[in-house]
């Protein structure tokens, strides 16, 4: 018997922003979400926490909660995204940051503290790190110097024009098991919107991920940039990505490409001028393989991020 | 119709651990149950949180909710009275009381962040502040010193020995008009266990309180300390409690005191030794008005405190 649509298993992977517009469109239309995301996050409140509490970084795990949170209470959804804006002690810590890691102190894993985020936040799907192997992001970039720290790439205190050669994960790490099945056993995989080298590689980068995207007959689905980041992508165009995506989930793994084919006018470009980040063009109208879709997937105000629900139709129109 | 005994309405005046102790022995018995707790708490986590984010001190309020928490998530309880016990920034916060932070943020007002904390935490009853005004208790030593601050009357910097000849509010205060209420309209009040100074006067001392407690025609129930406190109520004994509360709530305001007749062995006294707290020997037995109960109220193991089963049986009892 055929599936019915929302019945599908979706796994979603990255971190950032990405994974939380792609839940938040997904989560109507589809019951069976699991989100895979990355655990190379070594910045600002995540980084405290890992470095204090020797816990794995909650931030991208807590923004995938929050999409696929179902509480009445929407309250709990906005404490658990608040983020302290003073105190000497807490200026910058999220909230939601402060919960898992006080309940993996009380659980005794970080598994256990998700569970139980999970719980109380009465939260439709899966989170899952796509490791339980504490790492690092490290990089190489084209002049050969090394930059170690997933926050020191996102944000770079180097010239962020300079393209990176490489990233790798220290030490290795092997895939959580679980999220290995989930890709297995999943009807499509979402890969991206989402910061190439910060997001989306240290989840590919992690032992036995590209193998399970191999071997999974799931549709894997890359949902391509808006905009360039200055330090990871800079002068990227849409070949751009999907090369570089390729070299760490290997060739002939993805389906489909999806692209934003609608130029905004220029007033929504001001709010990026200052941190260097331009619009990705479509250039891979000749693509053959994956399949190539263009569509219009731009929000219609505010920042230039991907439209959720035009996010949503794409994938039900493919899977 | 005569109310049935769980439907009657019960306030419990304190602050502590001596108002966590009373909820949980009552809430197996009562329904209507009101926690009115102190305002004056400065020291800790409470005490930070005070003045970097300017909000009333929330310890005490934590205390009641976990009290009457009744979520299935035995793990959401035990997160809201996590301590951090380490993390530069982090160290000695409540978890719960940073809850009841962001929330007040978050909904703007401090009533507003207490019902949505009770809200998450599934409370049967009401926790309110005794005031909506932040005041800091002051008192004044028997050799003229005055000391400002709960916690440095609360942990004395001085010679604990010096009796306390007053304490006070400053600035003065008014009753928060629900706590009014809630006490006009109970069938019963209870006062302490509970430190004599620093948990009982300051909820005493905000202006209407006395004139609610005269006026209500609720039961007043006075629950004697098990042990002195250094600083505050060194070599008090238990007609010392008495004539110390009456002083701020008023003669002829009681209707009972309870007070513990069984005196435990050497060996539990033991972890007193170092803060230098005393057995509370009952010298009451000629007590006419209010009227005197003694009963064996210690718990059987572990710390000198009430044991909260006898306690509600005590309440049961009396209303």
């Amino acid at each position: 018997m055929r599936k019915a649509q929302g019945d599908k298993k979706i796994v979603v992977i990255g971190g950032g922003t990405g994974v939380f517009t792609v839940l938040t469109g997904l989560k109507k239309h589809f019951q069976n979400l699991t989100a895979v995301v990355t655990m190379a996050d070594d910045g600002g409140s995540a980084g405290i926490l890992r470095e204090e509490f020797g816990i794995l970084p909650p931030g991208d795990i807590r923004r995938a909660l929050i999409a696929l949170s179902n509480t009445d209470n929407k309250t709990l959804a906005q404490l658990f995204g608040y983020r302290f804006a003073k105190g000497s002690g807490l200026s910058g810590h999220s909230f939601g940051n402060l919960m898992i890691t006080a309940l993996e102190r009380i659980t005794g894993s970080f598994e256990s503290a998700i569970a139980e985020a999970s719980r109380i936040l009465s939260i439709r799907g899966k989170v899952l790190p796509v490791t339980l192997k504490k790492v690092s992001l490290a990089a190489e970039l084209e002049d050969g110097a090394i930059i170690k720290g997933e926050a020191n790439i996102d944000t770079p205190k180097h010239d962020g024009r300079l393209r990176i050669k490489k990233v790798w994960l220290t030490p290795p790490a092997t895939i959580n098991p679980a999220a290995r099945e989930a890709i297995m056993s999943a009807d499509a995989v979402i890969l991206g919107p989402g910061d190439l080298y910060t997001s989306l590689a240290p989840n590919l980068l992690v032992k036995g991920m590209r193998a399970a995207l191999k071997k999974s007959r799931a549709k894997k689905i890359y949902f391509v940039n808006l905009m360039t980041k200055f330090g990871e992508t800079s002068g990227f165009r849409a070949s751009d990505f999907v090369r570089v995506l390729e070299k760490y989930l290997g060739k002939e793994v993805l389906d489909y490409v999806v692209v934003n084919k609608t130029k905004p006018t220029a007033m929504r470009f001001r709010p990026y001028a200052e941190e260097k980040a331009e619009f990705v063009e479509a250039d891979l109208q000749t693509l053959k393989k994956p399949m190539l879709i263009e569509a219009s997937l731009i929000r219609k105000y505010g920042f230039l991020r991907h439209d959720p629900d035009k996010v949503a139709e794409i994938v039900k129109t493919l899977i």
